[in-house]
């Protein structure tokens, strides 16, 4: 094992930015970068280096606004309806189209639908035009689209700093601008280290990381307008890592190092910036993002950037967006922020500054906010999020029903159209959610699996415009309706059915235990993983053990909660458990066997008040009516759709 | 002269949107283009064409989440600090670094910390790591990421018709992703036509049009997910625009000619289009706009669009736009809106929807609209322009005051930071705008020209930050203070100066007319251009025609007004006059002779309430401390700067 120094600093992120922009200062980095000549054709999104003024004017020359006669002015006094004037066409009267140049000395044009053309006698003897004739006096300069009258050559077409638009385009060129200086682009080198780093589409071994990090952070310079360089991973070797470095310093403006940023044995980034240049932060007390490096070395920012995917992009945000930003002499808009209620209690650590992913939802008039998988490695709480909410170091957490602010991730507009599902998971809403988002694109689903009774809560607290569940009354062996009854008395409920589905007993391919039902749970050789408390499943589990007198302490893995099928179904394919319960569909699409335990009905509970909406007519309409929705139900094995969209129940 | 029809049609915009969308569904158009396969590397901004799942999960074996050493957990039971446990090293408990993939059997992971490392006796006599001891059990896969803790294979990633992100095309990689479909980039082909159009760069005859329209559609086109192809301007000629639209539709998805979709003797648009395929709208009753064309061939629309810029503009948005993202199956957010006031009057022409352009700025707690200049061929409008206001075709025009929806073309966060400055003209305004631009790029400042009178007017109604303004007071002699007391008796102003400059008539160069003074403007010979009402330049004017004994209607040109000291510098410039009053440094910008008549003190008048804000602070800094600028500004000639910043009057 190679030697090891645990020396992580951990100190508070208002602290390391400040040392980030003093140190930048000191070295002269805080300041826009200089810029660099482009033809204006190429300039789309760039920032303008400098102010840039028109060489010559819009229009620069007079010119006809009109279809019609160009005449002099003084030509036309006096003419009037009673005594009518003519101009020879050809000498008092030019005939102009729209832009044509005023001949000089004209100073007016007269309209074609003003005229009245007079025909003389032709050579050939046919008429041809001759005079125009008018009945009213023209006004200097009418219908004359002046010298500059767009653009004065030397006016300010755009300042420095501006972000050029299409339209900003059109102005350069029309004032005569054809080369800009624009803002350098920032490059920016990403250099992924680690010997069990592969590059995507590689041939995967176990140990294997498939190298996307530099990816992300790729996407996100080009966005914030820089131009992102990626080297090839490179392996967990002190010397080759150093040697990528300064070959980064080489040419880019900023090498970013991901990851080897925290204190283990393979991590060597924090000693290599250390030797080329200086390591002026190493540990800041944030979750996630914690082993962040910030050194510096020749001019140039150097930033070790933590492996887990929703550290290195959080840190990446909060370290290289604002310098990105400063140096295009781009101002940076505070992210839009919405005020939230909290949908469930979050603790948080103590002494730390956490950025908690949340999902967002309009229902009814509030902005209710739901928090999402919070590990480090969760990338798809990232793709999932509609914003972040940070918690302060000095909070130990925030209360359910507590007002928070969030930072969007998402534009307002598409928030605001999210179906919010709070309750028990079904694999098809994933695919209603899909199909949704394919007839209807501006509308989303969001679900949250809590479990059906959770999702009542959800229904019951205003949370939610609608929740799936499968909870079975044990005394009367109906689905759902006793339920409403008695938990939600003060709302009007729609229950419509979704599916009836078949839960079972997932086991791997060819039930190596050869498990039978749930009599085998009480076998010490049988590791069971369960659903949370709340779930039907979960009630499904307790009444079937009951039935068979077994009880819960007995079965192993009972603790071992997961909050969707296809959790479950993961967990018995990967061997952390040998069965659990869940629907056939799990069971399919990760290739498992399955023993049918129960037929049971699954519907969405819609409160009255969210039945008629727009959203929720779109939604309805794709379960009754989408042939392709329906049979692709089907195609997921094990539904019966027989009752799909029928209303079950009003009260 | 070529053979014309007027044969515009003037249909409401709704019509024309009914036509547009009834003529695409029945061809078949209104549907998401088919799909194509790229490299999920290159897919950043693309739209998903179809759902994507994941191939694999993530991790896709059991990995530590810490460094640390992997055991059995039921190796650990009984662990405590009193009794603590002990591992062999490499059989019971095996080093692992982040990421590591867990050893067969083995089901938790005990963190680095967490353990005392206990030296045994080495071969070669040195102490070497042999035990772990450890003083609490393991619970079953602690600190260890599961296989799909982030993505379960066979898992939805992405929705259908979803914009991809950094973090999508991470989590696709993270899935098994390396290929996707997405929506092809609709082409877009865009034929500028006119035998006057040169490309930009050409040396320009008078007569000629430097062809900048197809630049900006292809700016939208590309902003908006297509694919933008200019061919190279076509002259007017039925037979070539014919060759060129067949050669279009060859290739491309929407044909866009521009323009020739007048009526005039050389717009063959409409004719070409008809003999091609058919035409279904010809002219919409809006302003700007009107000369539009709507027309199919093949299942390709090909549209004609006018050939003003702000037309070309307003009616690309209007029909392509939602086309394109229709075919990207994106959904098209409504555009961001404001309620505003509306700052002056505006008449609209009865019958025909108006979009008008405004500039937009938070005074105090209200917004207000100013309707800037609304020629169809004024692109600088659109530069301006922080919004439309649509009038309705039923609408004669909006009252000063009344409260108007603006959609925003700016982000509302630049709209918010804008100092609104209302008053007289002078170029150190566009300076000074500049200037603040480059040292706050956060912030902008937007002045409208109505003279010093209309400016101090505005802040009585509370409608800017501040006014520029050099008002004489015929009797005192005094600047500005007078009109002060006089006018803004309930507001308290803070007067700074910002620069003494003189004021001086200007000739073309060599003055070839031979004028000495204001006595030469009674000449017959001689025209003069004006300043509107108002401002302080019309009232010097006034005041030094007053002294001379001239009378008004002795002066030709006299009601001919500019608004700004560039507009009457140009009107000299290009013929329009021979001599207008304005500032030596409009002089010096246009090249023109200057006869100095006065010289006067210009300041800035600014309510104490918005004096201490952040906003004016940061503009009174540059004023007062910036030597860049106020170098800058005595480059420009013609300029006293010995007061500037100085606060001149409170009260």
């Amino acid at each position: 094992m190679a030697k090891r120094k645990i020396y992580l600093e951990n100190i508070p992120l208002s602290e390391a930015l400040d040392k980030w922009w003093r140190r930048l200062k000191e070295a002269g980095l805080d300041k826009p970068l200089t810029g660099e000549k482009i033809v204006v054709d190429d300039s789309l999104g760039r920032v303008t280096a400098e102010a840039v003024s028109a060489k010559i004017s819009s229009p620069f020359y007079h010119a006809s606004a009109m279809d019609g006669y160009a005449v002099k002015f003084a030509d036309t006094f006096g003419a009037s309806e009673t005594k009518p004037k003519r101009l020879k066409i050809g000498e008092k009267a030019i005939y102009m189209d729209t832009g044509d140049p005023m001949p000089e000395g004209f100073d007016a044009v007269i309209m074609i639908e003003d005229v009245n053309i007079i025909k003389g006698q032709g050579a050939r003897g046919k008429g041809q035009d001759e005079f125009i004739e008018i009945i009213e006096p023209a006004t200097p300069w009418q219908h004359v689209r002046t010298i500059g009258e767009d653009i004065v050559a030397t006016e300010l077409i755009l300042p420095e700093n501006h972000i050029i638009r299409p339209v900003d385009i059109g102005a350069l060129l029309g004032g005569g601008i054809t080369e800009i200086m624009v803002r350098r682009r920032p490059k920016v080198v990403i250099i992924p280290t680690g010997t069990e780093i592969v590059e995507p589409g590689t041939e995967l071994k176990k140990g294997n990381i498939i190298e996307y990090n530099s990816r992300i952070l790729s996407g996100l310079v080009s966005e914030w307008g820089g131009e992102p360089l990626r080297m090839l991973p490179v392996p967990d070797d002190y010397e080759k890592i150093k040697n990528a470095t300064l070959q980064a310093i080489e040419t880019g403006d900023i090498v970013v190092i991901n990851a080897g940023a925290s204190a283990g044995s393979e991590d060597f980034t924090a000693s290599v910036i250390a030797d080329i240049g200086e390591v002026f932060v190493h540990g800041i007390n944030i979750k996630p993002g914690k082993p962040v490096i910030l050194g510096i070395f020749d001019k140039k920012p150097i930033i070790g950037i933590p492996g887990y995917p929703v550290s290195a992009y959080l840190t990446f945000n909060i370290f290289i967006k604002p310098l990105i930003y400063k140096w295009l002499g781009r101002g940076i808009a505070p992210p839009e922020r919405l005020k939230a209620k909290l949908s469930r209690q979050v603790a948080s650590p103590l002494g730390q500054e956490e950025f908690l992913r949340v999902k967002l939802g309009e229902v009814g008039e509030r902005l209710i906010a739901t928090p999402i998988s919070r590990g480090a490695g969760i990338l798809m709480s990232l793709v999932r999020a509609d914003g972040i909410v940070r918690i302060s170091a000095q909070s130990e957490g925030l209360a359910a029903g507590s007002e928070v602010e969030v930072e969007l991730l998402r534009q307002k507009a598409d928030i605001l159209n999210t179906i919010v599902c709070i309750g028990s998971h079904d694999n098809t809403l994933d695919l209603l959610a899909n199909y949704l988002k394919k007839r209807y694109p501006m509308i989303s689903l969001s679900s949250a699996h809590v479990g059906s009774m959770g999702g009542l809560m959800a229904l019951k607290r205003g949370e939610a415009h609608l929740t799936g569940t499968h909870l079975l009354d044990e005394e009367t062996g109906e689905y759902n309706i006793p339920f409403l009854r008695r938990l939600l008395t003060e709302k009007k409920i729609v229950l419509v059915n979704l599916i009836y589905r078949e839960q079972g007993l997932l086991v791997p391919r060819g039930n190596p235990k050869g498990i039978k039902g749930f009599e085998d749970l009480k076998r010490d050789d049988v590791i069971f993983i369960n659903r949370q408390a709340g779930s039907g499943t979960r009630l499904l589990t307790d009444k079937s053990l009951k039935e068979l007198g077994i009880e819960l302490r007995e079965v192993k893995g009972y603790d071992h909660e997961e909050y969707t099928h296809m959790g479950v179904a993961s967990a018995v394919l990967s061997g952390i458990a040998d069965t659990g319960l869940a629907i056939l569909s799990s069971a399919v699409a990760l290739d498992l066997d399955f023993i049918p335990v129960a037929k049971e009905r699954y519907d969405l509970a819609i409160p009255e008040e969210f039945y008629n909406s727009e959203m929720i007519r779109q939604l309805l309409d794709i379960i009754r009516d989408d042939e392709e929705f329906r049979s692709h139900v089907l195609a997921l094995g094990g539904y019966d759709i027989s009752d799909m969209g029928k209303v079950i129940y009003k009260g």
